[in-house]
């Protein structure tokens, strides 16, 4: 593609410098004193698509606005769906970062803010290519419609509800995410499977109020023990999750994904090294890499109960606080485990203590698995060889992407997951970064994906029928 | 005493008023942040000795100030230590407080302010009766030593080592505290028996950074779900503590005791409808008032770790942290409880976890009982029931005053522990309030207490030897 390779080349501090401007704004989905800078963040999104010539919309939710952009029409060819989210995670804790969230600082060939990685950097590599196709030849060699959210750090339940009521308009061939990692540094990874999440607060109430430890305590349950303990309850000496029906539904992995992660090379001395744990640890019977990407987990987020400030305060604290989640793989179903927590807290709540379970905005997420052998994951496999110079390793990821269960499920399509990042990104945790050279390849493999999804021959292949919008409308 | 009687009743009205004036300083000794509040509160309670004549000293220590006065010298008369303190509590939570905490408000016979029974108002009716005394009779019958503190709420580290080092200046036939409740409204009681503490900071360590829940979990030890269950592993089911030789040194409660106890009538009933709790819970084997006066209990103040903001954070927290602390009895060492948790603490520790116990400014402080027999409990008694007009009842307290400790082992004086309060006082609540008709009683009590512990005849007492100031030096 020597006209593209060459505007990608010429355009490309343009393209760093765009992104500095998209993550200059704190777009954080989950804390409502953000809401505004969400909204500025879908509109500068909004205002890249509107300069590429794409029909765009800014479409309003119950929460925050989703962007949609469709790309001019080109007859007989398929149809891709590019799925991708502007909103970050809360920044805290502020004091770790180096240099702060929402300004981006360039140094060691990283950019440095919150949403580099996740998703911002990620996201706008298709944009860019596009922006390439469009104005190196005047069009795209496929049609492409991009749905940009702004929930994906709060569970996408807008978007979730936009897909299922407009399963026509988004009919697709294939859906293309970028949210990912690479397997590690320069070596690419198709990720074919995904864990699906539960999130709750859980919440104790004990006495009418934060009482005197001395006076009163031995006599009162005090929510914050009450809490060590039922939270202590969820889990085994052996890593088993204590929940009824908890291991009922899930996929045991198979010897030919054992041999596959087996064949990785995976350094786990260097992983924990990053992260500066001295030994592996977590279910009995598994190794770091199964137990990372296909068996669920129990991690608690949060806490908070009593006196946090400087000091010591002899207080019976009134209520206490957890927030925790479990990640899933398939086929455990969410509202089950939901059913199975409800049913496992009240065996473990002591007397004197009343609890509230809620979900915030996460309904839950059920866990993704994608056939390797589709038309749409061996074009993938090509333009990353393209562009990277390598072939893709097909890889598992433990994070989850709700949205991927719903396009599966309403759409009917199956989901090319394409991790720019690396593991190291820090995509949750302070000094988020994105590799400027993984940005620019990223694009160059995208651009690469839209000529070889145009002659992959979707229709011809079994086990993936094209499908027309009115097909997907039933 | 009709001039004393008289001088307080025509006095009320501005002891109150000054009440108010000191409530208003917001003397947080735990937070460094009201630092000059706190010393604005040593000056303030300097100036009253100094009005009444007293020879006054406000004492530089490591932390905050100490403020000692001296009553005019009467001859071939007892000496009484009085101890109080002018710090308070934290006020938070903030927002559930009706009036704000530094801004007294009178209403409903009480006063509301943080501070207002433990300890300002309580420690004022001694400072007022010796006024009435000075004022009235130009002289009060017994010879004074006040000793006013403003690190009672941060464990009085400093007044440890000044009493220490300064026994013989402060030596004295008896110490009086008012610094607790009465058993129930009109119901005046002598504390025999209160219990010590120890307070800690355990903090758990993970990995070098938060972590995204997804890509990581599973794999690493999360600090938080490791706090959960070591906490929950010091205790059991039956609400022993799990710590080495922990019961070990504990006296247990004696028969007289138990129906001492039963004959006091309390109506756990009203108890727990009081602080909305609908069943008694704590120790098998024990009843309500057994555990809160006279066993060890587990509490934790205060839990913090990984997101506590609004909606959801997948975040796997690098570090957790737990404020707990253990009341103690006599003769529990807390020397040896913090031994015995370390080792308990040790073997808790999962894998990939380093952990920290600090202790604050608590070095902890052993529980203590004092004999009912000695005259001075019995003047204190008459002094009661002169004010009160009922005798009192004789309890134990399940709060610390560990101080009280330190005058038994340094100055071999036994202290008469006469709270003025109410259980329901919130001394470390929001909307903390001692009742104002209780404030002038505890004056009145106060000062026909100087006239029976003078009369009293300390000296020829069996078990209460008179002490001079150079038999304490020794």
């Amino acid at each position: 593609m020597p006209n593209i390779d060459e505007y990608l080349q010429s355009n490309a501090e343009r393209f760093e410098a765009e992104l500095c401007e998209l993550l200059s704004i704190p777009s954080v989905s989950a804390d409502p004193a953000y809401r505004d800078d969400v909204r500025r963040a879908a509109d500068w999104v909004t205002d890249k698509f509107r300069r590429l010539g794409f029909a765009t919309e800014t479409i309003t939710t119950a929460g925050h606005p989703l962007v949609y952009a469709v790309s001019p029409r080109v007859d007989d060819a398929p149809t891709a769906l590019v799925y991708g989210h502007y909103d970050v995670q809360p920044p805290d804790p502020l004091e770790q970062w180096i240099t702060p969230p929402f300004e981006p600082s360039r140094r060691d060939g990283n950019v440095y803010a919150r949403g580099a990685s996740d998703d911002k950097g990620q996201m706008l590599t298709h944009v860019n290519s596009a922006e390439a196709w469009m104005a190196a030849e005047g069009r795209l060699p496929i049609n492409l419609k991009f749905l940009i959210e702004g929930e994906e750090e709060t569970g996408s339940e807008n978007l979730e509800k936009y897909i299922v009521e407009h399963a026509g308009r988004l009919a697709c061939d294939c859906v293309v995410v970028s949210d990912g990692a690479q397997f590690a540094p320069n070596r690419p990874a198709i990720t074919y499977g995904l864990r699906g999440i539960v999130y709750y607060e859980l919440r104790l109430i004990g006495p009418n109020r934060d009482l005197h430890s001395g006076s009163f305590g031995g006599s009162v349950t005090n929510p914050a023990n009450a809490l060590a303990a039922m939270l202590a309850g969820l889990i085994d000496e052996h890593g088993k999750i204590r929940i009824p029906g908890f291991y009922d539904d899930v996929i045991q992995i198979t010897d030919r994904e054992r041999k596959g992660f087996e064949l990785l090379g995976f350094d786990e001395r260097e992983y924990f090294d990053q992260i500066g744990v001295d030994c592996a640890i977590g279910e009995e019977g598994y190794t770091t890499l199964q137990r990372r990407w296909a068996r669920p987990t129990y991690d608690i987020n949060g806490l908070s109960s009593g006196y946090q400030g400087e000091g010591a305060k002899t207080v019976l604290p009134a209520t206490a606080t957890a927030k925790f989640s479990f990640r899933l793989v398939p086929d455990q179903d969410p509202g089950k485990i939901t059913a199975g927590l409800k049913l496992r807290l009240a065996e473990l709540c002591p007397p004197g203590i009343k609890f509230e379970l809620h979900s915030h905005d996460f309904t839950g997420s059920p866990g993704v698995l994608v056939p390797l052998d589709s038309p749409a994951v061996q074009a993938a496999a090509r333009a990353i060889e393209y562009a990277f110079g390598t072939p893709p390793v097909y890889t598992r990821e433990g994070g989850s992407i709700p949205i991927v269960a719903t396009f599966h499920n309403v759409l009917k399509a199956d989901t090319l997951l394409l991790g720019w990042g690396q593991s190291d990104d820090g995509a949750h945790s302070p000094n988020e970064k994105f590799s400027l050279a993984d940005f620019h390849r990223g694009i160059k493999a995208s651009a690469k994906l839209w000529e070889e999804l145009a002659a992959c021959g979707f229709a011809e292949n079994v086990g993936c029928v094209k499908r027309t919008e009115s097909d997907a409308k039933q």
